[in-house]
């Protein structure tokens, strides 16, 4: 079963999905179901040899025609979708190891894919995001992102929108972000159209957002030369990381944009990049202050890892 | 160093302190700096023999006198505290396994702590919760509990003040609230005065609510026998969690009640508890959809979570 319940206390919606359970978990390399399938062996996800894919999630929390709630009570069925991308046929393949060109086109698959979900009925919020690592609880290591069209507008990009006009709406805040973080200590990398920084306020160790220089407010907006300098700064992001302590270094990384209905004030394309890794063998945990009162503790000083990761970009593969 | 910084797009602080990342991690037991100092070995935390004690935490997040900023921006002090509440001399004790008679005066330590913080300048929020278990990022064993003192309100508080505000107020909602759930299919247990139930809208695997029957507000207003109470019903819920699969079962416990300073709407003091363990052997992550967007997806049923939580209090010990 797949539902949604209100939480009348945090005033938002909780996904209720029990047959995520049985998920698959960790097979061996050989039963990757995101491998082309190949002859002598069990047939994959996937039928032949492909280039990028998208593919419904075998395990989806959230369905394009979901079932009644099965009990009464604040609920509602678990319209929307969840769509798996995998961004390529290598199994040992990742961001930061692709060819630039391979993340180009993943690119337009972004924005593909966020035009045509943003057009289905009730759909409200497309998410992209990408759970890179077992230690964020990643079920298949083959390289893929992920996709959830959620019928409703999640508490943090709605909390986003809500500070940004607080603030005297996005063009104002971001442009103030930008001025001062742009080119300043806590910069990692930038190209002409995105810069890339470890923000004053990382709330997670190693915390990076990309952000355009321009008011875009969705991948919509986006020209072929913006998914380019995208696709690349957030390759950067992602060697960066996995040169930092020198193994792959797993993150979240949570792409946030225009809802996709009507009544929003206009918000800023970003990309936030949240890693749980606090040092080369120490994690960061969501405990007691973060989960029990929303609280985070920052144990590193973004200061010292924009020098770290900057140092990281300089050193050879 | 230890500040606060402002988040503009999440409107909440963000506590960056950078020398907890030396803190004690996993020592082994006769090197555990909350058992009572014994002769011939290095001195711990505590000189001698105690029953339960309050301390100043050794990495604090927050204190009394914090260091001035290091930086620009959207920054102020660390002012608030961090406490450390040792249950018990025995280092392998839980608040399942301990006397009744022992939470209820842990129960009396709250109250008493709650009261003392509440009362000091600047302090807005008196944070009182448990992280247990090494999957919680726990990195001492020894059974001990934390008390936060936050120079503002913390983000969930504020979010289930603002939600108890947009229903009608907090005797409304939690009036409505209890008439659904106690004596109903997802309650574990009640005593005179609380009851505990796996909420409808639960967000994670095994989630628990204490919450009691009459509007209290804060533990400042419970009478000794409402601690008593308060005691018994939080010592079923870590039992039941012991005995569900056998282990002893982590979680995270939040206490959640009155700020500490004035203009705020009452709110009903309730204890939620949120164990990481979607199995016996598989854990639920904080993944894209939780840390990226702020939805939960819940894999467990909550009327599932309740049937096997009563079955195992019938279980012998």
């Amino acid at each position: 079963m797949s539902e949604l319940r209100y939480h009348p206390f945090l005033d938002q919606w909780v996904i209720v999905a029990t047959h995520r359970q049985d998920r698959t978990f960790l097979p061996p390399d050989e039963l990757c179901p995101f491998c082309p399938s190949q002859p002598g062996l069990p047939p994959t996800e996937i039928p032949g040899d492909f280039d990028i894919v998208v593919l419904e999630n075998r395990f989806p929390s959230m369905l394009q025609s979901p079932p009644e709630p099965s009990v009464g009570g604040e609920v509602r069925p678990s319209l929307g979708a969840c769509e798996v991308i995998v961004y390529s046929p290598d199994h040992a393949a990742s961001v930061s190891t692709l060819p630039l060109s391979q993340i180009q086109k993943l690119a337009r698959v972004w924005r593909e894919r966020y035009i045509e979900l943003a057009g289905r009925p009730g759909v409200e919020y497309v998410f992209i995001f990408e759970n890179r690592g077992k230690e964020i609880g990643v079920t298949l290591t083959h390289p893929h992102g992920q996709i959830y069209a959620y019928p409703f507008l999640p508490p943090i990009p709605l909390a986003e929108l809500r500070a940004e006009h607080l603030h005297g709406g996005e063009s104002d805040l971001w442009r103030r972000w930008i001025s001062e973080e742009a080119g300043n200590i806590r910069e990692v990398f930038r190209n002409d159209l995105f810069v890339a920084v470890v923000p004053f306020c990382a709330r997670y160790p190693f915390e990076v957002w990309v952000v355009p220089f321009e008011p875009l407010s969705s991948l919509r907006e986006f020209s072929p030369s913006d998914l380019d300098a995208l696709a690349e700064a957030i390759q950067v992001v992602a060697k960066a990381y996995d040169k930092l302590f020198g193994f792959p270094f797993p993150y979240i990384m949570a792409m946030h944009q225009q809802p996709t209905v009507d009544g929003f004030a206009r918000t800023r394309f970003h990309v936030e990049f949240y890693p749980p890794h606090r040092s080369a063998n120490k994690l960061k945990y969501l405990a007691g202050s973060e989960s029990g009162a929303g609280v985070f503790i920052n144990d590193t000083l973004p200061e010292e890892s924009a020098v770290l990761l900057r140092a990281a970009l300089l050193t050879p593969a």
